[in-house]
């Protein structure tokens, strides 16, 4: 049995990326009884552009049925036009910028385009060398400057540093560095020297055996580097190597890198966002 | 003359990510009157991690004031606990979920920590692979597979390909790959040979001078390529090849990583989310 299908506008003057993560949040909640398809719509700040809007979703509307429309526009005269059409009006920010007004006796004052880093600001600047550092300082190809990393992620090759690290710069502004824990580290019963200074930002990422098998499958297929026998060598090895060295780690095997980068903030301490 | 401070607490039974986001919005209209301090509480799923927290809220709201609550819990007996706290809580997907259940006449069926992707999930997978391409395909370091790119980037040395290549794989699991436009490129009027058959993929990005010139004496102090000189000469010049042969292209001068993203998106009209 295949689902109603509803369309859903995302309306914004800025990107839309605050409306679009939030409506995936609340549909998820629907999808037993529909299935969605979304029309995004960024940079809206004119009436003709509203008025264009409106008028495709009046139309499906019409045709078919209403659209959900999640909007975080600001501007009061387009909201209104808005709050006129045949959809189903979602003002994301509404309810609960109503009830601070009225809990902290003060009113709001809606800006457009707030909800983003400006690309002049000096947290952007320091966003873009968040980003440029961490490229540089991945997979343990670059050893100076690792005193100004925020964190240092180690584990096995493909058990998940470069993708997290890379999420911790872009999102949190963050200086990543990563290294790799190979044989020869396992060998000695140490750390990689370059990073044995630095014990205080380690944070180390383990994965099942298996998977990692799997993963590696993927790049070089019927290797040694990929064979589920090698993967438990290195998996086991690291894991004691990281017990005895007294650093947390966890497992990336069912996480998303949006989990595994808030566990390392959390465990870690970090300091991320000022407002 | 300095502002009241408010604390502020982010709950949620998953990584708090959308509910970190979308306070940020709200809280940046009201901050002509308060200055706000944030507390992350990620993965919160017991009854006992709840009290303690609610604990640290009703103290704050004794000694100092109320405390906010942005919430995304779903558990109806945590989110019970967290109302009779003495902060001011927003259940920040209530409303929405409210209206839609109304509308749409069916009920929500609230799961736990469905806002991310599986990590075993088809597109988690797709995810990792696109940054792993991405990243393969930075500055034209790697030539082989563009058939499968989904954007190519072009522009100028700093002009923020980087950047923004990274940002369209982590957030939409696109596949891209840039290419730097260099003064070879211009004395032949050509695009790079490799990347002439993918003309309908690729997007520029331009940037003024004067700021290119700052970004690249960052890096290489009183160079000729940092000159104010030699970054005119580029922009004019990549600007000149890029309308020759018809590259739709944007300044990133004063836009963030998010506003050129989602322009990219919206102008080579990509397919990015699915429900």
């Amino acid at each position: 049995m295949s689902l109603p299908q509803k369309t859903v506008f995302i309306i914004s003057d800025g990107t839309g990326i605050t409306a679009e993560t939030f409506s995936h949040s609340v549909l998820s909640q629907f999808t037993e009884h529909y299935s969605f398809k979304q029309i995004r719509e960024p940079f809206v700040t004119t009436v003709d552009k509203i008025k264009e809007i409106i008028a495709r979703i009046d139309e499906i509307a019409e045709t078919d049925s209403p659209p959900i429309i999640f909007s975080t526009m600001v501007d009061q005269e387009l909201v209104d036009y808005m709050r006129h059409s045949k959809g189903i009006f979602l003002d994301i920010f509404g309810a609960c910028v109503n009830t601070l007004e009225l809990s902290l006796q003060v009113r709001s004052n809606p800006t457009v385009g707030r909800s983003h880093l400006d690309a002049s600001s000096e947290a952007y600047h320091k966003r873009i060398e968040a980003i440029n550092f961490t490229l540089a300082h991945d997979d343990g190809q670059f050893v100076h400057g690792l005193q100004e990393a925020d964190v240092i992620l180690v584990g096995v090759s493909r058990s998940g540093k470069t993708p997290t690290s890379l999420y911790l710069a872009m999102q949190y502004a963050l200086k990543v560095a990563n290294f790799p824990l190979i044989p020869e580290d396992f060998e000695r019963g140490q750390l990689p020297k370059t990073i044995q200074p630095f014990r205080h930002k380690l944070f180390g990422l383990s994965i099942q055996p298996e998977r990692l098998s799997e993963i590696r499958g993927e790049r070089r297929p019927n290797s040694k580097y990929a064979s589920l026998e090698q993967c438990r060598y290195e998996v086991a090895e690291a894991e004691h190597l990281m017990r005895m060295q007294n650093i947390t780690w966890l497992s990336s095997t069912t996480k998303s890198i949006e989990e595994i980068s808030t566990t390392v903030l959390q465990i870690l301490k970090l300091e991320t966002h000022k407002y």
